[in-house]
């Protein structure tokens, strides 16, 4: 890791030189790697806290003035119970994870002795932007050097000290490495985002680890592809064979688990024929969480005639502006809906292609939505908080992409990777291959990868 | 197809509609369409022609006044021999291939009774912009509809006459099928393109069709993801053990070939070792189909030492510039390297990412070489030429891409799909997961795709 003090531009290019190093080391190299960079943090672990302690001083100081959010300084601690533990036992779960390089995916013999694989690579260079929380820095740079991609790093200036000691640790680990020491580079001039996303002729994909309006500014200043999401607006059709009580279980997980985070629901959308029996069993369980239930006249309705006055005088009316807003709190959008044909479209024009989930009891219905849904996961009778890289079992996350190409849903290391076709001939020319006099045909014989 | 006079954004969410219910069609439905697209066309058979040929006479009067190439004008006639036949042949053999649709690749037990599966699905909409060949519409039109992709198809102002003709034939045949009638639309408005481009809230991928320029110009001007490529800068290598015959078949193949494709060779690296050894095979060979060598001053002077004076009176001396030349001619730039390592370097710097090949007879330097080339296409002892759809079984082919994400080298109809994640459950909830008191692990067990 190289702390780099040189311009944008040239920590780029010195990136993509290195990149090209890394991507040619074998599993055993990079793993080695990623246990230096454990045992160098866990050595230097009273420097850093110390230093991230003068970041949150720092912090708290804005905080007091209105200049920050309590939350933020809440997320540069790197002292809280568990957390740094937690950022070491990541580096150790990253090594173990399956090598995502070098897997060969497709084996064709073109004609005798010309065979085409289709092999894993890395991706080349990754720039990675993040806000405040600092053990970001030892998780991307793991994801990284795991997955044989060059990257940037570029932090917020809240945790400026935090990454300095940080990078300072992993930088001195992978000296002892066969990792070129340009290939992970830590960026800590401020105000360099804008030249870093010029660079599309170094960086081959940027990562934003960081609130929505981050994300959005980021892809709107860029050619570069961006892996991520700017919004997570989820959305639950509920039908009306769906069973009441458990309708209500995966609602109140979906809507209130972790309200921040971009797979919480955003809008229910409810089958006319259920808003007087099947929603306001859902609408008491919400409110009950401290949910806040924005309904459109007839959900409204419905529910100030089934639920006590003392809930009913908790319903608020939506606007149309609630049912396009990723709200990121306890408060949720209700509509009524005539059927599954409404749903699908109202979800196809005003969701965020992240997670939408059906609750019914037709499989039939379930099939159909699922089917129709345009979006990165479309559940059947489970909660929108599924969509996760740990849940799924990729062992760890990059991100959760709404993106139509490359990758969607919960990116794993998977993710990190593109492919390069290998074909080993023995003089092969194409000439002589082809329809009519003289030619010959391929034989296109798909080998076992 | 509609054949669109309303606006591009008009355009382009009547697309984006069309593309939801397109999604959701099978394979019959899609391959039905395909039937009567090519029944449609047969039939049409003089009608289109004669459109065409009121293209080519306008265009044969504007290359008689230097507004258009001759190559052009060779481009945009259907009736050359054997034309008209191959676009109709074309729509049967993608209707042929398999299914890119629904394909499962990922299918795990989360839980008892909660399935994830990852299926494949179509992108969403397509803006394809091609320039002169009219027979592309029916190419393309064929790979959107059998890959469940929207399509607006925007084609060159020299073509328009055969394109209307074409339009109205596909849109009437696809009246009788499933396919909604919006899901393809041709775009005649003139001068549309950087609007078009603007779209990304509709579009989800670019697929220009055309020259480097139009290309370049496409990918400077978007946001929207582009597959294709702008440069095609193939290099080989030649180690100093290649068999010398064998060196001069893969390169003159390479080279001569099909000197204007994009797999074409442009620079030819030698071994300093072999540069009177092997070389001057090689360069006979290359002059012998009337290559001209621009050669750095050590390969120049070996080879006049080496070849009769009449051919070494044919050799050029190279500029820099020559080798970040797509040449797109019978010209190749020669350069001198000391051995695989600046060749490698030299190819990561210079290249554009296409097909790069070493000419060896060491399998060990065949491997370093194809591990370290950051290429689509690394080949050992085989033509560049070998770096196209069809050749590599693929059926059909939509593009080569050097894009470093999504797909990369020859894209068959795999590489105008993405994946969704469908999650069935009876009710899961995330918050009964986790460590700690009362809560439960995932089993993440692997099914059997």
């Amino acid at each position: 890791m190289s702390l780099t003090s040189s311009s944008p531009a040239e920590a780029a290019k010195q990136a993509k030189t290195a990149s090209h190093v890394l991507a040619t080391l074998p599993t055993s190299a990079r793993n080695d790697a990623l246990t230096a960079i454990h045992a160098g943090l866990a050595a230097a672990r009273d420097d850093i806290l110390a230093a991230n302690a003068r970041d949150l001083e720092g912090a708290r100081v804005a905080a007091e003035h209105g200049q920050l959010s309590q939350s933020l300084v809440s997320r540069l601690d790197l002292g809280k119970k568990g957390k740094w533990e937690d950022m070491l036992k990541g580096i150790l779960d990253v090594r173990e994870l399956e090598d995502p390089v070098g897997k060969v995916d497709l084996r064709t013999l073109l004609d005798d002795g010309l065979e085409l694989t289709r092999v894993s690579c890395p991706i080349g260079v990754l720039l990675i932007i993040f806000e405040a929380r600092p053990e970001v820095i030892a998780n991307i740079a793991s994801l990284a050097v795991k997955s044989g991609n060059a990257a940037i790093l570029k932090g917020g200036k809240e945790s400026t000290e935090s990454f300095i000691a940080i990078s300072k640790v992993i930088s001195a680990a992978l000296e002892k490495t066969k990792v070129p020491n340009n290939a992970i580079q830590l960026v800590t001039t401020r105000d360099v985002i804008p030249q870093l996303l010029e660079l599309d002729q170094y960086i081959d994909l940027v990562v934003p680890r960081g609130s929505n309006e981050l994300v959005r500014s980021i892809k709107s200043g860029t050619k570069i592809p961006v892996l991520g999401h700017a919004d997570g607006l989820c959305s639950v059709f509920l039908e009306q064979s769906a069973e009441p009580k458990t309708a209500a279980d995966v609602i109140v997980d979906s809507k209130t688990s972790y309200p921040a985070a971009c797979n919480s629901l955003e809008t229910l959308l409810v089958q006319e024929s259920a808003i007087e029996t099947t929603l306001p069993v859902v609408a008491e369980a919400l409110i009950a969480k401290e949910v806040v239930l924005r309904c459109d006249p007839k959900t409204k309705s419905a529910l100030a005639s089934r639920l006590s006055s003392e809930l009913s005088s908790k319903l608020q009316d939506a606007k149309d502006v609630d049912y396009d807003t990723e709200f990121l709190s306890l408060t949720l959008a209700v509509k009524a809906v005539s059927g599954i044909d409404e749903a699908i479209s109202h979800i196809n024009t005003h969701g965020s292609k992240h997670t939408d989930v059906i609750l019914t009891s037709s499989s039939e219905l379930a099939e159909q939505f699922m089917s129709s849904i345009d979006a990165a996961g479309v559940y059947w009778n489970s909660s929108t908080r599924f969509a996760d890289g740990m849940r799924y079992g990729f062992g760890t996350e990059v991100g959760i992409s709404t993106n139509m190409i490359h990758s969607r849903g919960p990116v794993g290391l998977e993710g990190l990777t593109i492919y390069k076709y290998k074909l080993r001939g023995q003089g092969h020319v194409t000439a002589v291959y082809g329809e009519g006099d003289g030619k010959k045909p391929f034989k296109h014989q798909k080998l076992d990868p």
